[in-house]
């Protein structure tokens, strides 16, 4: 059985688990105080361009979403998220469950649009009511979006002239970051997201890491007592090298772009294999997420033959969207296969 | 520098690491969904003779804590716990998080006492006002205590009683579980255990795991959607792998408790070595962590030659109480040269 | 100046405060345990034709919606509302304040369409993905609506059976319920409301109290420990009569209904009064709100005149719309002056 | 029947009906913006010499303690109090609804020890691990105590400087503030109290009014938008004028000053009458509320005759204290004939 299901099936870089056993022995302190954060610390600096950066190692990206957006926020503030987000619906409810509110707006293949998200703001405050409502705090972005997309940097500056000029933070939740910035049709660099959001995470779990996230506050914001309110979230880790190890390692010799770099080869050549046997892609994505059509017939060939894909939507015209999903562990001999076993389509 | 500071200072067994390099490419379904997930699952139940028992792995102990108490407790339910406690004093409001009080009770040695427990309960149903107080929901037993000590079976008996009687569930918090079970002073089994609360959990961050601790509901009284409940607590992790090919290992061939035999040799053989050389130990610790009062001299005099441990209180008499913890991963020939450094006292 | 902005902006009927002063020095115990308490619940039961209906006196709306619905959702539950309705927008996230999110459905003139609300329920337990979602687990209803329309009883019996289908609960916001139950065009009785829902509230301070909700817990529902629940929410009022006395007197002699009956007239004459004038009615509201479209000059002369009424939304053509409330207090004077002063408009 | 159990059993002073019924015509805007929100809160600047203190008004004590805490404390911080104070036991978990912890000191009659706060705030930051507990965010004073003492001046300067050197903020719940500022045995003035501490409230439920607190925050520092906050715990009420026609009534010509000295004086008749008779009072209460022990013998001849009081606490010794209030509603001729009933005792 060979799945294209998503990023998290496999287990990790081999490197990491080889820098486990080489530290294995070590004793170290806990909570990370170990001199590996202090290292995947400089590192992460060092990539961000941006010496002081505060950096903080998470488990999850869910836990991460919770515990920044719930210590970022003021009580009184929501957070401004397309509808279509992961945040507003596939959370479950893990943002209400501290207390603030997700505010939608309409999505555009998984974004925001910045114009709506001014006249949002404008409406809000011109609103002779608004003290009975709940105030956006945060806007939030994910880079690359739940279907792939990206934002230009062009709307991420955009985005942050209208979050100064309303009291917004601007968070972006970079589960699969590095898909993002390796992408030929990416404009940013680290540099430019950590100019231009207040904090972000640089996603591990989903990019050769067994778990963890990186989140990084870029203007010496990192909420007062953060380890505590961590900890009151049960978000500490005792054994902070289990994070410490593996980002250490994801940022030495640049791996976790390197990874990044064969997920998208990989993902361009799936797309094209895909097109070239006359199907269409449903959305514009230039990262390691794919999306097509597929009938009942075609996924039933694909499934007898061994391989393993996600179900994303069905359309109101009653077709069915298909994710393909590749990633630093997808085997280009398995690529190959899929791309054989799938049926050619007769062309319009 | 050789440390005894915790049971968390060091990574983890080499056979997890093995076992994690062996399943590295292997797909595996996420969210807990992997086959490890099950088979760990049965080993789990196998050892507490229970085949029933609801099983769910979690990262952390102050997580599963929080989510685990959280879902047990109906909203106007607190929770039983002995003054000294962790949960009543270092977990940083992550209870209170929640919505949920801390009910302390004094703590004999880390323990709470059967029969305050039933004058609390007695004492809580016969006031007129408890509708305008915390019901008490449920009571929190740590084994072994964070002084070392463990319940007799008996005990454990005596509080199940009181429990069925004024309808409170049993949590017991066994992040040391193993080294409390191994213990020569132990009545109890991992069986009896599973038998005398509502639910537990078997830690594996401070036994051998590098991190991950796993939640035994044992009466099929898991919580309702209770993988639901974890998200929203932010405590779901993508690649259940992570945890599960942990305790896998752990459970095959009693790893587990093999680990926590040879810590608690070497407990026993600190213990007496400290003894020989006229030290007093603390509290009556059958387990792995030891308690002893040191003078500022001898603390200064262990320090220059290289040994760490953790300071633990000041008495009210102006002495220090300072700990020594041994864990699976403890080297003889450490502890063969920590004796060796201290210094003999004059005996009385 | 003379207003109707709303149906809050007077004190209370005359025979509440009379009412206080003969019960003034009256020694009655706290929390609700005083005898009038008991006697407007009977009285309340009476009105529903519950016999076994469970009452609680609370002094707000705000803090009815959030304490009811807290109480009666699990944690992973949340509440099913249209999209403008007042507790997905004017709340200030009270709701997300206890933990629960707020679903939303597309509002028809501020109603939810029973059939948008099946097919909710029907794709969301047949998404894989559910429960990384937030369950529906109360649908919640405005009676009469935050734009003055009615729910049919044939919508209520639609939406009872989708509730039942889905193990959904229906509680109805009756902050305005006289105001609908009068209503010529109402084709449901309070025994119908009663018999539809789970709970439902019995608008005190819009429809003649000085403040107070009564809540109704129709099938023997109310939360347990519900007193308890309520104090914790910051909810309890010592002086339990500060709302039995009002009860009381508003559920004695059909004064309540009566109250409505008046308000009800005097918003059919300003319909028609604004109709004969060539004004049409925004909404089709056969209730105590009305709402029509009013140029910046017919504003302007208005409030020069001296009246008030509330502005409500601005329409995408650029035209604004208004509310005019009548209520209980209401002088056919006022109203024969606003309708005097209104200018003619030429009819199309 | 006669009662003493508290001081909410009655109704409310006659001028606030006289009051309500004067007022009840006009048309006010709702949410604290009528004009009578605006003289309450200059009449009650006025009396704390405090020109700039910030008012708000709220309907009864919990919701006050766990609305003004919560929008105080930053989430890492809990509430310093001492452990018999009803913040600590009688809220039913209000407190921790909100997510703080409640720290506790020992109780001496009621009142906090300074040094025993000094102690505890020394010791907090001087615990290597203090970042894993939860912080004193605010120290919790009740004026007069549940057990009806008094802090002297000198007690709030000293608590007034340790707050200022550990960045604690001082909150004095006042619910029976009058009857402690009237008392003879009181060093303090209104004045006194709004100058030492950063928030109070001045109780209105149990002094007159039929609910009702004023909030008083005394250094600018109301909570950013704290209407919204207050709507977000469901403490908004739409009638603003429910509570500052009443407190607006209470601060006019001194009657709120002028109902406490009628209670202290039947409060002292009280105790001399029982003094006179044999009895000891239990806690040295120059305030409203006695405390004394009583046989069963007596208390069963004493509700024989009609009159009621209220159980307080079982001692060791197996003997009972009870607690007889008086309030501004005291008939003398009713506390005569308490003083005729109580049975002489032979003096030792």
């Amino acid at each position: 059985m060979i799945s294209f299901e998503s990023d998290y099936i496999e287990g990790c870089h081999p490197l990491i688990l080889k820098r486990f056993i080489d530290t294995n022995l070590e004793q170290l302190s806990g909570y990370g105080a170990d001199h590996y954060t202090a290292e995947a610390t400089a590192k992460i600096q060092d990539a961000c361009c941006d010496p002081l950066a505060q950096v903080y190692f998470l488990v999850g990206g869910t836990q991460t979403n919770q515990i920044v957006l719930d210590t970022l926020l003021a009580p009184y503030e929501g957070i401004v998220a397309p509808e279509t987000g992961h945040i507003a619906v596939h959370e479950a409810g893990a943002i209400e469950f501290t207390g603030h509110k997700v505010l939608t707006l309409p999505s555009h293949e998984g974004k925001i649009c910045p114009q709506e998200l001014e006249d949002y703001c404008a409406m809000f405050y011109a609103d002779g009511n608004h003290e009975h409502m709940v105030f956006p705090g945060v806007v939030f972005l994910t880079f690359p979006t739940e279907l792939g997309t990206l934002y230009k940097k062009s709307e991420l500056q955009e985005i942050r002239q209208i979050a100064n000029k309303y009291g917004l933070r601007v968070y972006l939740d970079g589960a699969r970051l590095g898909y993002g910035l390796m992408s030929e049709e990416c404009d940013c660099t680290l540099a430019d997201i950590a100019a231009l959001t207040d904090v972000f995470y640089i996603g591990g779990t989903k990019v050769g890491a067994l778990c963890g996230e990186a989140v990084v506050f870029t203007h010496q914001n990192m909420p007062k007592y953060f380890a505590t309110r961590v900890k009151q979230h049960g978000g500490m880790v005792a054994k902070g090298r289990l994070l410490s190890v593996q980002f250490d390692t994801l940022f030495t010799d640049d791996l976790y772009f390197e990874e990044a770099r064969h997920a998208l080869k990989m993902a361009k050549k799936l797309k094209e294999g895909f097109e070239a046997k006359g199907y269409e892609m449903t959305y514009v994505s230039p990262t390691n997420q794919q999306f097509t059509i597929l009938t009942d017939e075609e996924v039933a060939l694909l499934h007898e033959k061994g391989f393993r894909f996600s179900f994303w939507e069905n359309l109101p015209d009653g077709r069915t969207v298909y994710r393909f999903v590749t990633s630093w562990a997808t085997l280009e001999s398995n690529l190959d296969a899929l791309l054989e076993a799938l049926p050619e389509r007769e062309q319009a």
